[in-house]
């Protein structure tokens, strides 16, 4: 697929799926280097990861291990950043998610890139913050 | 119509609609009283209309002027919060912008309620910071 | 008025009015264009506003409504900006606060000016965070 | 002096003079024990010191070094705390001056308190970032 | 080993290992939950990682994977927190660093605890931010 | 001794000593004018004298003075900075502590350099908040 139809696909997406987070970075969260601090990125899509995770679990979670993480675009302020999160596995107490991160640039003449993609892994708890078995879909 | 099919409709709402920000308010955006900072929602609510006004005028933007604002319930940490934007008025220089505030509460039993409503004006700003015609639809 | 004599009026303002807020804004507050930005401004012209409705309400206080916000100047990271909250209507449970806001700007040669101006309501509330009267001032 | 005078002469104060900063700290300025974070104090203490130093100088300044700094009682949030600067001592290239540091307390019976009393020092810098020498007043 | 042994061998890591970071989180580092923001470990461990790279580098780096990540314990206010940084392996312009993060607990009675361990994948940039062979060590 | 033998002896010291705290500025904690801002060092000096204070001590303590502080050179950001603490008197509820701040700069051609050192006392308290003998060794 040529560059111009990825970013038509990349339009599609953005406009029919619901993203869990979406968000403006500021200057505050630019990296020495002028480009949006990885680790922000990283706390963004542990929040997103977990909004789909809490969900499916119908419960507060926690994150348990980050599987991957790949980081195929820089991300500058002005962007606005969406991450979509879909859940790829649950056992009995964990749910694994994946997190897929997109950019809008440039208002000018607007353009799409996917910037990062994740897997997160989180547990279930009850209200003690104790393990608890994933209800039923 | 009663608050059951209010609810109802809000879901509708928040499925079908690409909002313009999703946030997750953290602890450290409490006001001493437990709620989220009211100053927080305005501030979120300002990036929310000029995303939508930057779309429309395909320039960069700035706010002069908030018509309206209504808190309408207090918005919780762990609330999930989402705002919607729509163009309501393009003048020759100047973008009015209705933005609507929702939240998803509760991953046992998950509720969604209006929040806030919001009128927002800005205007078009070209490379040099000197106001700019907005260009035809 | 001329413009000479703006300024030296609003220095007598600045120089004899007790402002609720005073703050100096720093790299963090920057928006995208290098202004402060907007969204750091009426988050403390809310807390100006509550800060006048709390003292005449006796009680804390929540906002309800932004009923305008005027943005006539861009604030600049080494600006001092002062907020000056003035009661303008107290009703059973609500207040209206007018809050203006002035920078001092420039160590080499001070000047003053009037960036922002809003009206903020707000309602009183008792320790179980209900609709309280307010009392006789 | 009892302590209801005092806390009277300390109206006095906060209602005539001007201060320097005046702002309202926020949960997430709270050290884990649940008072305001020393060092947030500190911080403001710097900025507010910094702004008597730069007029004295028309010029910007940096710190060169505290030489006392004592905390008499702890901040709560909810407090409107004040910074009044006063040039204590001005040398060839640098400036020192007192910051002391009062709070506004408990919306129904209101109480001011002396917290905090600092002296800091400053050089005057040039656009090049080389001392320069302050001017008379 | 029993859990004793563990202790000790983690302190005597503690003292003698020098740390890539060491930070004491802040209330307002806290998830709703009121554990550590997992967010806020993923940021600092994606930077304690890079202090290693750019030295093994000599030159800037930004990450591109995250290879693994596992939440040991969670991380609590009052906690400080070490990270300890060892370059792994070395390519033509990519650098792979663990991560291990410790923390130091309760003042009155002190523990060390192994709480994360993560594998982070950086490249090297040159000035122009293009990729640039790592040089021989 | 020669400023080449300065450097070399300041890296056996950041080699061989461990820090109290080893923290990376981020752009956010930048003062107008490029510097990491003078509070932000304050602040962090705060919190690396408590750490041994409270080691000694074996309770939570409070700052209850900055003796003194001396601003030697600026940080910038990049710059990797560690705080040295040495406890230099132990009162009976009081405990003194020095403080010294190292930075390493510059990833192509690593330098060491003394930025700052201070004197700070803190209180030793219980767990009603109160003061609390310290006791022996």
């Amino acid at each position: 697929m040529n560059e111009k139809n990825a970013t038509h696909s990349h339009w599609k997406e953005l406009n029919e799926r619901q993203p869990a987070l979406r968000v403006m970075p500021m200057p505050a969260d630019l990296n020495p280097a002028g480009d949006v601090f990885g680790g922000w990125i990283m706390a963004m899509v542990d929040v997103a990861g977990s909004i789909a995770a809490r969900r499916r679990a119908r419960s507060r979670v926690v994150t348990v291990a980050v599987n991957s993480f790949v980081f195929k675009q820089p991300v500058s302020v002005g962007d606005l950043v969406s991450f979509y999160s879909t859940v790829e596995k649950v056992g009995r107490t964990s749910i694994t998610v994946d997190v897929e991160v997109y950019v809008e640039r440039n208002p000018e003449n607007l353009v799409a890139l996917k910037v990062t993609e994740a897997s997160v892994t989180y547990v279930a708890l009850d209200h003690h913050g104790k393990k608890r078995t994933i209800p039923d879909d």
